[in-house]
């Protein structure tokens, strides 16, 4: 079988799209074709391979590039002088006065060019890709109005074209309410009337979000916002339950969301629900440490039903400014207590699935793109175990 | 006046050494000759200087290069796989049974050769330099015994022939109970009468620690170390509060130690005679969070009695495998609420206070030695706000 390049000499954690667990391999061979994996397994059932390169890896460990599922890169200005007043004694009140909070991250979008804009996602993103990360999903949301909605959305998609990664875009129209726009039903008008359709049209979004909260939008108003995705024919996702239980999960599970995300106040009927469609639960524990939050995800409960479990930095400005997938596995054992096969299939294949995408990314399986992540490690585990360590030797993308 | 070389158009956080705050030039010029700073302050304000090189900083902030001023570097191998199986929910009793906890890295210490010891080292070393860490404290402690603490401590040393840092060693031969010496009193007697002074003898500890907690050494053992490094005229640091209130605030303080370190349990009788005796408080937060306690150092009281207040990453392979300082500001200020002024002294003039170096390196001051940390920030406190971002533009070390 004539391929274009061989890693050889490898450990291998395959996790394999169709069966659990992390898929190990001890003297693994990954064998890439056309960018996608030909193939990738134990060298002794290997076919007959060969390839104008060959790279020892010295016992090295090979995962699937890691997928950031969560994330909103794409961002004006950035919250540190809020940050250090709260830290000062200033109330939410006063940072509020002050003309901070998310309405500041907005006015600072808004007067950003969207060359400005992909490159201050530049400067996380690559931050991101230093340790392996070659997926990335990037929401808009802080323009909050068609025109800065659309610029967000560009900015996201002109990173593929800057780096070698590839990116999911998200229209998160309905985070929050525009400074300008009181009322919260003629927003949502406006966001299932003409902002959707008109980015939907652009083929700006790959997915439709939604923030469904006491302080952002409710049941109804989210259930319109996955009606009008679903005309659209776009797939639906949903930040929920992080601040109380409105029943996000079950809503995102009954309108077949790829994911429902946060869930720190979802219950055991959420969690059965979204296993049962199929719904991922991305947990973000950036956040949940940056806010201080004490309530846990119902990781039992999900494990009980078989709900799957991924991981993201929700990097964004004002609850988790935070650019290292390293540090979430860490936090998802140490702060959800997560198993170490839990964390890394949770940037890996159950992140693919969260995206829509398994099979195509987050896995080694034949014919997936061969974007790789390479290690210096000795065992999986220490991706997870230590903190502010970056081991990555190399990162692949589609082969390269 | 004929300089090495100047740094112009910078901002600088100078953090003096005999004032509060830190000390912010926002039109600043630093200057070095002979690897001292010969000049930092305003532009305005600077003598005349000539120099062969100059560097314009365009506007970027220069604080003093970073000190971590409690680690653990030097150690064999690590506990990833115990942190693994502490997840899939093995006990602290399965663990110790499969060998596992300090002992395992006993083992390990002890079986690596010196070359191995600071070459595992330099791993962790270097993902430190990277974040703009110019001095490192290195503790022993995992030898517990003359011979391997004396290794530990040597190959520390030899960390500075390896890569532009300054090393700081620490003998912490009573930080457990060696696996061959049931008796504590008798693993006492061996560290003063016999290892102490031989590590004296030989130069290679700049200050002496003890762990001071009911799993480790009583305060009257403590007291036994201490007096034993009184008398060879070393400063002493302490474990002391961490898990329980022993009162080892006030013993570090009755001692004049240089530092008392962790403190969650301390009290206000500790803080004031901390303060009154000028020990300064080093602050572990990576070791609480990977812990997962819940108990906070008394940060009211420290400012309060005027009690210093450092932050060092403890790095350490069994309760916080975590090598970034920059990270240790973040939860210096997320989980213990330290300002992002408090946070930033904590890791240069009170680091360098920790280790008895104040003067020589930690600030800005005229006649320290020219450490710098140049950074890509628009203000100080985004190294405080962000997670798992490393802004750092250039470490300089004494002058280059
Ligand atoms: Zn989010
Ligand atoms: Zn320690």
């Amino acid at each position: 079988m004539h391929v274009d390049r061989i890693w050889r000499e490898a450990r291998l954690a395959t996790l394999p799209a169709h069966r659990p667990g992390l898929g190990i391999v001890e003297d693994g061979v990954v064998a890439v074709l056309d960018g996608r994996i030909a193939y990738a397994g134990p060298a002794a059932e290997a076919p007959a391979l060969e390839a104008p390169e060959t790279v020892a890896c010295e016992g090295r460990w090979i995962t699937p590039g890691l997928i950031d599922c969560h994330t909103h890169l794409v961002h004006g200005g950035d919250r540190a002088q809020e940050f250090e007043r709260r830290l000062a004694g200033a109330s939410y009140a006063d940072i509020a006065r002050a003309g901070g909070g998310i309405v500041s991250t907005v006015r600072a979008t808004r007067a950003a060019s969207e060359a400005e804009l992909t490159a201050g996602a530049l400067r996380r993103l690559d931050a991101l890709l230093a340790e392996g990360v070659t997926t990335v999903e990037v929401k808009s949301g802080y323009g909050l109005s068609l025109e800065a909605e659309a610029a967000s959305l560009r900015a996201a998609r002109a990173l593929e074209a800057c780096r070698p990664v590839t990116v999911a875009t998200t229209f998160l129209g309905a985070h929050a309410l525009p400074p300008e726009e009181p009322d919260a039903e003629r927003y949502i008008d406006a966001v299932c009337g003409t902002m959707l359709p008109a980015v939907a049209r652009a083929g700006l979004a790959d997915a439709v979000d939604a923030f469904c909260e006491g302080i952002a939008f409710s049941p109804a108003q989210t259930a319109r916002v996955f009606e009008a995705a679903r005309a659209l024919g776009l797939p639906v996702k949903l930040h929920a339950d992080q601040l109380s239980n409105l029943g996000g999960a079950a809503l995102a599970a009954r309108y077949g969301a790829l994911s429902a995300d946060h869930l720190e106040y979802a219950d055991e009927a959420g969690a059965a629900a979204m296993a049962a469609a199929g719904t991922v639960a991305v947990l973000l524990p950036g956040a949940f440490y940056f806010l201080r939050e004490t309530r846990l995800p119902p990781v039992e409960a999900f494990r009980r039903h078989g709900t799957r479990i991924a991981l993201a930095t929700d990097c964004n400005p004002g609850s988790a400014p935070l650019t290292s997938l390293l540090l979430v596995l860490n936090m998802g054992a140490t702060l959800f207590r997560l198993t170490v096969e839990e964390c890394l299939a949770g940037v890996t294949r159950e992140a693919a699935r969260a995206l829509g995408r398994l099979g195509e990314v987050g896995t080694l399986d034949p014919g997936a793109w061969c974007d790789l992540a390479i290690w210096d490690v000795e065992r999986p585990a220490e991706l997870v175990y230590r903190m502010g360590f970056n081991p990555l030797h190399a990162r692949i993308r589609r082969g390269r």
